[in-house]
């Protein structure tokens, strides 16, 4: 894996979590790095979200490091800004910067008050720990019911020489629209200011977080952040951009993909495309109904084929369509044609659904270039397992 | 019990169903019934439910014989519209009645050719068994996986006399929005004809059957029907009319109280109450994130008395509000105040979340005065296990 050059990486136990597992990580670029950020839509917003925000806006994109935590999402807490501003503070002294150039943020149970103290006791000795091949203990230090760490990363020769991206994120639940904090970090060691990466970051959410049923509606501290250090002195041309863009969301697919295959409790990564319908809003609205339909995701989990649970949440999408028009493939296996029943092999197709990854295909035959692809998982016992007592 | 006059129920196994059990019911009235119903806005609707609205426009509400069946959805079927025609035909001939003054509705699987036949076949046998008596029969002949039937009564005094109504309704899996099919039948003897039973429904589907988090994305089948015989010879005055109204109201909200506390696995009912929001319409709407989080749902069921889930849902509900305004309530003890955590007692409290009936209070301090009611059920590895073998 080629990291981006230009970032340094740390991560430790601070006792923010119950478990001896890292909970405190840092992202630090070289040299003071461009961003930009997404972040959730929610009314109940948590302190470092609202505080990364700010920040950004202050330093114009302008970010010198990245200061997670994990165990606790320092939202709907009484000393929630000043905790998040300390922490702030603190790693700005540490990193010799201003606080408006560290980029927050946090996830782990809402309403539980952060001992500020634990977060930034650590971090003068974390920042001399920085080291560019600390990549994966972030990514690790960041999981909370994640099974596994998520990266991706690409590298694209430009004129200008190579640049690269990577990324890392942790996973949000259920993958059900608004569940559990996702956060995403995509680092670029490309030559870019603060408003090109904006126009990358948008289209390319778009396809790959906002394609995970997290689509609108997020937690309270889903946060995705886009970092470039410049380092490698590549400014793309135009027409690179263009490719760097591509590239960039490549990545994020791959982070969103990832998230959805280790779903809580998921052993299925399920795949939703919808096809033919009259704008892209449309497909996205029948993909979206049919990834958060319980009945489908359970019906996946016990590998059977029901394909009248995948078309009766196409009709209740919000979207119009004549159900004699809808063809329906699990596994490219076709199973419905014009709104009824195809000719299939159960026992085959139920052998292709035990498969880790399941692909749902529906398609308005008479409706128009609207597409769309969604991202979730099946819904099995584990799920409940682990919500039942995630507190406690 | 007190049973509405001028009914007559039956049920029997027909073959439908795999398992031996009721599967075919009727509800016939001694003369010609006035009926108003309330369908699906699933785009993908059932032959039944086409019919049966067809039928009620052209009967102009008038209803001589209900035609039900479990087992079978006969919906995306290439005989659908055949078999629910042959099988109105079929039980009209037996009642001397005619084709558009039955009633069609069914419930089972979608995507499986219902054969007529067997639809048809045992309708002469059963009119003869027709019987005041068996109005349990036919409520436990219409579950599907409800582990017991759901039924509700009233009788209420007017000047002209007393005047009953009795309600049945079949369970709609996980009571998510958009889940499996409900199909809930109110018979009532007062003297009314379509048009009043109308504007009788409608407000009473809101307050019940609507807040089930089945709101308007309901299943490809879901029918309520309201039908009155008239057997009382009561026709309640303007004042009277009202009462009327707000009793028809309690055995909705007690029926589909039922159809929560059955919810498929569920071990809890939960009633969700938001209050002091800006419309009823914004109430509606919280209360329906909150009833349809999944964390929510698996928090209830490890009796965890996690608000900050709670106050997430709220966020992402497309509504605007202040946290800090927001206050919870958990069986009546305090968790959140001001968007913060309350001081009480965990132990207690999860004692208390024990208890087969959980309420959630949401209040907004500065909102207004809309207010809303949702019944759902706590989510548990049960829903898992009936749902991803529910075909095979």
């Amino acid at each position: 894996m080629k990291l981006p050059l230009g970032f340094r990486y740390a991560a430790t136990y601070a006792g923010i979590r119950k478990v001896k597992k890292d909970d405190v990580a840092l992202i630090v670029p070289d040299q003071p790095a461009r961003a930009a950020a997404v972040f959730t839509r929610n009314m109940v917003q948590a302190a470092p979200v609202k505080l990364a925000k700010e920040n950004l806006r202050i330093s114009k994109g302008k970010v010198t490091g990245v200061l997670i935590n994990a165990g606790n999402a320092n939202c709907a807490t009484r000393t929630g800004e000043r905790v998040a501003l300390a922490s702030c503070k603190a790693l700005a002294k540490a990193l010799k910067s201003r606080p408006e150039y560290i980029f927050p943020a946090s996830t782990g149970v809402i309403g539980v008050e952060l001992d500020a103290n634990l977060l930034t006791a650590p971090l003068p000795k974390l920042v001399e720990h920085l080291d560019a091949g600390h990549f994966q203990a972030v990514a690790e230090a960041i999981m909370t019911t994640d099974t596994r760490p998520k990266i991706a990363s690409e590298e694209v020769q430009f004129s200008g020489g190579p640049v690269r991206i990577a990324g890392m994120t942790k996973g949000s639940g259920m993958i059900h629209p608004n569940m559990a904090t996702t956060l995403g970090f995509v680092m670029t060691d490309v030559v870019a200011d603060a408003e090109e990466l904006e126009e990358m970051l948008r289209p390319a959410i778009e396809c790959s977080f906002n394609s995970l049923s997290v689509d609108g509606d997020m937690s309270t501290n889903d946060t995705v952040l886009l970092i470039a250090s410049g380092a490698s002195k590549v400014k793309p041309s135009g027409k690179e951009r263009k490719q760097l863009q591509e590239i960039v969301t490549w990545v994020m697919e791959s982070l969103a993909e990832q998230i959805a295959a280790d779903g809580e409790g998921a052993r299925k990564l399920i795949i939703v495309r919808a096809l033919g319908f009259k704008t892209r809003e449309d497909a996205r609205k029948i993909a979206r109904a049919i990834s958060n339909s319980p009945l489908v995701k359970t019906a996946i989990a016990g590998s059977d084929p029901n394909w009248g649970r995948i078309l009766s949440a196409a009709g209740y999408a919000g979207v119009e369509f004549n159900p004699d028009d809808i063809d329906i493939e699990l596994q490219r296996v076709p199973v419905c044609r014009g709104g009824l029943a195809a000719k299939y092999d159960e026992d085959e197709l139920k052998q292709k659904l035990d498969e880790s990854e399941v692909r749902i295909r529906i398609v308005n035959r008479k409706g128009g270039k609207g597409e769309a692809r969604f991202f979730t998982c099946d819904l099995t016992e584990g799920y409940i397992q682990i919500n039942g007592s995630y507190r406690t």
